[in-house]
């Protein structure tokens, strides 16, 4: 029967229940907070120079410079001995922003007693949030791992690798004891995808076609856990209907957007023989200048900027609760490990893209906090082009590695790299750089530490602790 | 004649005329504005947190640390045909910060074509504002000479240099075009006892005894232009009456405060016989650690605080119109071109001190800016001890200078030194930190160039502008 037009109690609540329900949605709404955490692995002052060098010209403007907050932040490191150390890896530096806790080289979410310490991105499940990780390296590389697992050696990657794997044909550390058939966590991949987490994207194929101790694949082991699992980039689409997914997208790292010309690297100079003898005299030829050219091989890797984007759809839509995403330009580091300052550069040019799309999001959904940036500083450093003591009649030159690159403004900008004669450059040990959306000095001082990070993430994201568990 | 007390019309002057001029006074006072501008040469983010590990342990905090304001300065040059390069040395940053030019290597208040370039301190003076220059450099320094010379080059920082000059046995460019007998500004010596500056603090006795082209002593020529000049550190003491003084402490450059045990700079790892046949294979042996220790040569080298002290005294005392001071620790870089982290990290201690002192005086003094920055990047590194690849089966060592600090808190800091193989290290082309006390984003943006801090300085100093001439 047709309510009478002119029941008074009736039509008030015909009218206000969607008002009522709307302000309450609004309200959930509001009360949602987003964190973005975005790091550039390696990605320090020189490193950002140079990009913006390459990139915007040495007097352009990169998206982070626009960033209307900067700071540094120092890093910490413990010895195993608990001593204070001077220069950290992307395991104990991402351990500390994601956990506020000090450890030494290589842990995992663990402190330098191996216990297990409880992760920003671990409390937000806990508390009904969604939590998202997308990187350019294997998602169970040091930085994405130390927000969701627990082991005492970043090597521990896969429940193959747990128990003892080489790296260039060195015995690596084992973590028995997280072991799942030992009663531990089990190995880096197989807690992330028992984590709770909605949203995992990078690299790291290999792990899924792992065995576990019970006799599943981790793939299984993921589908179990509600992943849908995602191998091709073009799997990776707007309007994915699931929430929860996993995309791996090359066996370990993706490939690099860009490379130097001809696939160069920083090169040693040319010594004549007379140098050779003495060091003063003789001819020293820098290397020739190159130029960076897209990387053949990265043609079928899907951009940082477009897992970004799915990432925040997936861990937004239909969300009253918020979430916290933790985005990685990994190589950064890695290509500068490698002496590719080219490959460093497109690596830079990602985080800017996926930084854009992050801030793009920020601008239609308030109460989003954007942090940027690096675990730890790294080898490369920008010199004087020609040497400034080329004028002086001896041979000048880099006892290290040399790229000479033309740049896109028509100049030469020079990247050495010097920190030891072996295989793979050295971290250092200078603060790094601190970009964010928010100028509230209660939240992020100018100067602050990476367990200082921690805390800030935590107020913003969890006001009320993020102990209790909440059910949507 | 006593006037009665009863009449009013004196009685209102007697009573009023006190708060009247009070009242001016206090306007003049608060209208009054001071920029303390304290320049780290060399006091990049390596060196910033060299000196925080040493200065504060890993997990403390400098005076600059705590600086409410902290950003990143992006350094411009060019060639001497107009495009960008990107490192800098002292003389085109300190121009561009004092000029608001970006201009080349080695030019001093010049710009490419060798026009002179009005500088800040120049505007200072003619608006009757105070201006200080105090450095620990001679006083003819890149840093401070650009603040008030205007030469084609740094070398020409006496009468006798301006005509040619060697370094290191190798000849220096000669600015023949500025000499006075050539109808120029003179050398840089000349131009800053010229300058209308009432301070001038530092090293540089040497260019004192030099002759004019008038057959005058530099020296008398200061005295002339009303300068009364000390040369030994026990004439620099509070309550000086003169307003005006030059006084210069050493012949070039002051001593550095600290050195490392028994002088020990970097050295490079000893190479077994082995090793240098075949880089990976035999002993390399690290260089033993050092600590450091005062500089003997340094006792009677005024500190930088209390050049900075005075400097502040004389020039705020009686003065309702305010002043520009310029305060350089300039041997973080000296000692880091020689290699030697125990020299800079003491001159980071300097700059420390000095920065207490601008900050107690801004505390008692309204309306005054502090910056603190670094003109450019230079070359030292932390770098891991040991190495994060010490457990392969293979020599790693550093081919450049190492030196393994004790820290005052029981850690090992390995400093590195590897831009070239001479004499002398590079400076280096990061982005170089920014502190300010003012937080005001309308005065300095986190990210900002150095003509910008030019402008800065600029709207903050002289809102009206400063090219009007001012008698006081």
């Amino acid at each position: 029967m047709k309510a009478p037009a002119h029941d008074p109690a009736k039509l008030f609540i015909r009218l206000f229940t969607p008002l009522v329900l709307c302000a309450l949605c609004t309200a959930a709404a509001a009360a949602s907070r987003n964190v973005i955490l975005i790091i550039g692995d390696g990605f320090d002052d020189q490193h950002v120079t140079m990009g913006r060098n390459y990139l915007a010209g040495m007097s352009g403007t990169l998206g982070v410079d626009s960033l209307p907050f900067r700071g540094a932040v120092q890093v910490e490191t413990l010895s195993t001995a608990g001593r204070p150390t001077y220069v950290a890896d992307s395991a104990n530096t991402a351990t500390a922003i994601a956990t506020g806790a000090i450890t030494s080289v290589g842990r995992i979410g663990t402190d330098i007693r191996d216990r297990d310490l409880p992760t920003i991105a671990e409390q937000a499940v806990t508390a009904g949030l969604r939590v998202g990780l997308v990187t350019t390296s294997s998602i169970t590389d040091a930085t994405p791992a130390s927000f969701l697992a627990h082991v005492s050696s970043r090597s521990c990657e896969g429940p193959e690798e747990i128990l003892g794997s080489t790296y260039y044909g060195v015995p690596q550390p084992s973590c028995p004891q997280d072991a799942l058939e030992n009663g531990g966590p089990g190995s880096i991949i197989e807690q992330l995808v028992m984590s709770g987490a909605q949203i995992l994207l990078g690299g790291g194929q290999k792990f899924l076609a792992q065995e576990t101790s019970a006799g599943e694949s981790v793939r299984a082991l993921a589908e179990r856990n509600g992943f849908r699992v995602l191998t091709t980039p073009s799997e990776l689409r707007p309007g994915l209907p699931e929430q929860t997914i996993i995309g791996l997208f090359d066996s370990e790292n993706l490939k690099v957007r860009w490379r130097g010309s001809e696939g160069r690297r920083a090169e040693m100079a040319e010594k004549s023989w007379l140098n050779h003898l003495f060091d003063y005299l003789g001819e020293v030829k820098a290397p020739e200048p190159m130029a960076c050219e897209p990387n053949p091989e990265a043609t079928n890797t899907p951009p940082l900027a477009l897992m970004t984007d799915i990432a925040l759809r997936q861990l937004s839509i239909d969300n009253p609760r918020g979430f916290f995403l933790m985005v990685e330009s990994a190589s950064i580091d890695k290509q500068s490990h490698k002496r590719n300052p080219c490959g460093s550069i497109g690596e830079i040019e990602q985080l800017e893209e996926a930084l854009a799309r992050a801030m793009a999001f920020a601008n239609s959904h308030g109460n989003t906090l954007i942090i940027v940036t690096a675990d730890h500083a790294q080898a490369a450093q920008i010199l004087p082009e020609p040497s400034h003591y080329a004028e002086y009649p001896m041979a000048i030159y880099s006892p290290g590695h040399t790229a000479r690159l033309k740049t896109p403004e028509g100049s030469i900008m020079r990247i050495n790299y010097a920190t030891n004669n072996g295989f793979s450059e050295e971290h250092t040990g200078a603060n790094v750089p601190l970009f964010a959306n928010r100028t509230d000095q209660a939240l992020l001082t100018p100067f602050i530490t990476q367990t200082g990070l921690y805390e800030a993430i935590k107020v913003f994201l969890l006001p009320e602790g993020g102990g209790e568990l909440v059910t949507d």
